[in-house]
């Protein structure tokens, strides 16, 4: 696959974000093959209305698994089209796999390492609510312990009435955006229109304020959490909390301000993975100039190496001066 | 178009659910052309994007707009071709209008209203959360100052992912019932499923309970859906709220049991429409097993006739202990 595969204003825009040639691969290849990969998944999911709905709470397990993992299957099958991604895992199959043809591949000097979460949000499948693909893309042979400024860039696919994605570059000599894409993939063809060039999250004010509370159950036992959702809630915030990371960090980027929070309290342990959710989400919302960080520290979640593929985390998310109250908040 | 149209799992079902001759055109011209046009919906929006996203916080108005008028006028379109839908209005357009040549309409005893709301959820539909459109079917020539039991059938249909729909039928000869079809339209081609033959709402236990807080801002001035809400939250319910109608109703239909809230409060008018909302979700509610019920009165959603098209309320709906609690709370 190559950039003219994407639509030209597509390929236009990415080529303005990384005119350097030392990211022609990333440029021409990698990105352009995820959003084709997540057209196919939103095809796959179209499609397999049976398959999806088995995922009730009448006969949760198995069946409900056969979607993640056709999404899976299909990222991972794109991949194999992308020589310079050399290593990849993914929350489905947690361990960084170097292809075994990589060392193989000459007069290429780019090298990326690619991780991802295949199918975020399978409790609301059955009910066909928004799910989404997080994907984030490392330079190098691997992601564990390396610098997160390696993380040169991520998507967000958003699986809904209609397909989209969020795509963030980051990277030295790469201009760093944040950009949403439309994306159509039908018998095998791929459309893709450029919907919004710059993705960004502004401070306001504004006259509806939007939260996103996650794990909202960690505030039975977390008095600062309940009193933060009840501050919300007597300032009459909108809520918008779908349960799906994906959507739920889209509804903000696409409103232009909000703030997303998921705690982590004595009680209710860390969930989201680090390599597989939290830095790739992290790189898009301050590619957006909104702020990402952990809830316990209070510092940024691309501040730190990833240790391990499971390691796990807690987020707080959006603008700015909602992130710092929402901080200041729960550790105050 | 005929049942013949419909897949054949979906086309036995709708006969075994009416048997009866006099509802012949319901069965096999209204019910699948409806379905049709939900399809043909879910096209355009898959395909719309550019439009769609227009209807940002940024840009909101007459683009937006579009949308719900394409909508509106692919099911108007398809009403056309259902001779015995004498009179139809919409959310859109919500005037009752008899079709100039229903009178002309010989040998048909049936005699249908419809009432719709073509595209309901527009201020989510920029971020790509699920959406979906209501559908009332009345016999006779209005549905205004009716006995509700007149509404013998509605529809809800759901544009995520995939698409999908909710099918409640209810009267005299008919069998109640509610169901839930999958729907694919491609190419002027209609493919349909039937994924739950009976879609139950139930008493439980339930280890997960949800909870759906609609217009949650107006529990900062009314103590007692604040303690509501904070009930719930203590009691460790999860959160579902996409501020969407149909996809949090519809979470509840799948996952078997929930409830919603949309309360009216002093400061805080009723919102719902009664005929282009509230019933239709009433019926599919009640034939599903659950109960819909007025936050002010505690009474049936269905308890009474339509006074105009523009009739307003709030809801609570769902598995019945659940709306029980939750009057009990409010009006306590």
């Amino acid at each position: 696959m190559s950039a003219t595969d994407l639509d030209n204003e597509v390929a236009s825009h990415l080529k303005s974000l990384l005119p350097d040639d030392s990211y022609a691969s990333l440029r021409d290849t990698v990105l352009p093959t995820l959003l084709s990969s997540i057209g196919a998944v939103a095809e796959a999911l179209r499609t397999s209305s049976r398959v999806s709905q088995l995922g009730s709470s009448n006969s949760f397990g198995d069946d409900q698994l056969n979607v993640d993992v056709a999404a899976e299957d299909i990222i991972r099958k794109a991949l194999s089209s992308c020589p310079s991604i050399v290593t990849a895992s993914s929350e489905e199959d947690p361990v960084e796999r170097m292809k075994t043809d990589a060392a193989r591949v000459e007069g290429d000097l780019e090298h990326y390492t690619l991780a991802f979460d295949p199918l975020d949000g399978s409790s609301i499948i059955a009910p066909n609510w928004s799910v989404g693909t997080i994907i984030g893309v490392w330079k190098g042979t691997t992601a564990i312990g390396q610098n997160p400024e390696n993380q040169i860039a991520s998507v967000l696919g958003v699986y809904g009435p209609r397909t989209s994605a969020i795509v963030a570059v980051r990277h030295l000599s790469a201009i760093t955006a944040c950009f949403e894409v439309g994306i159509n993939f039908a018998e095998e063809r791929l459309a893709t229109e450029l919907l919004r060039p710059q993705v960004r999250l502004e401070e306001g004010p504004f006259k509806t304020r939007y939260f996103a509370p996650a794990n909202m159950r960690a505030a039975a036992e977390n008095h600062k959490y309940m009193e933060l959702i009840t501050h919300y809630i007597s300032q009459k915030y909108t809520l918008r909390y779908s349960g799906g990371l994906v959507p739920d960090v889209v509804h903000a980027l696409v409103k232009g301000h909000g703030v997303y929070i998921s705690p982590v309290t004595e009680k209710s342990k860390a969930k989201l993975r680090r390599l597989y959710e939290l830095a790739p989400i992290a790189l898009i919302i301050e590619c957006a100039g909104g702020v990402a960080v952990d809830p316990v520290t209070g510092e940024r979640i691309l501040g730190k190496a990833i240790e391990n593929t499971d390691e796990r985390g807690g987020l707080i998310c959006g603008t700015s001066h909602e992130v710092r109250f929402a901080i200041h908040k729960l550790s105050g």
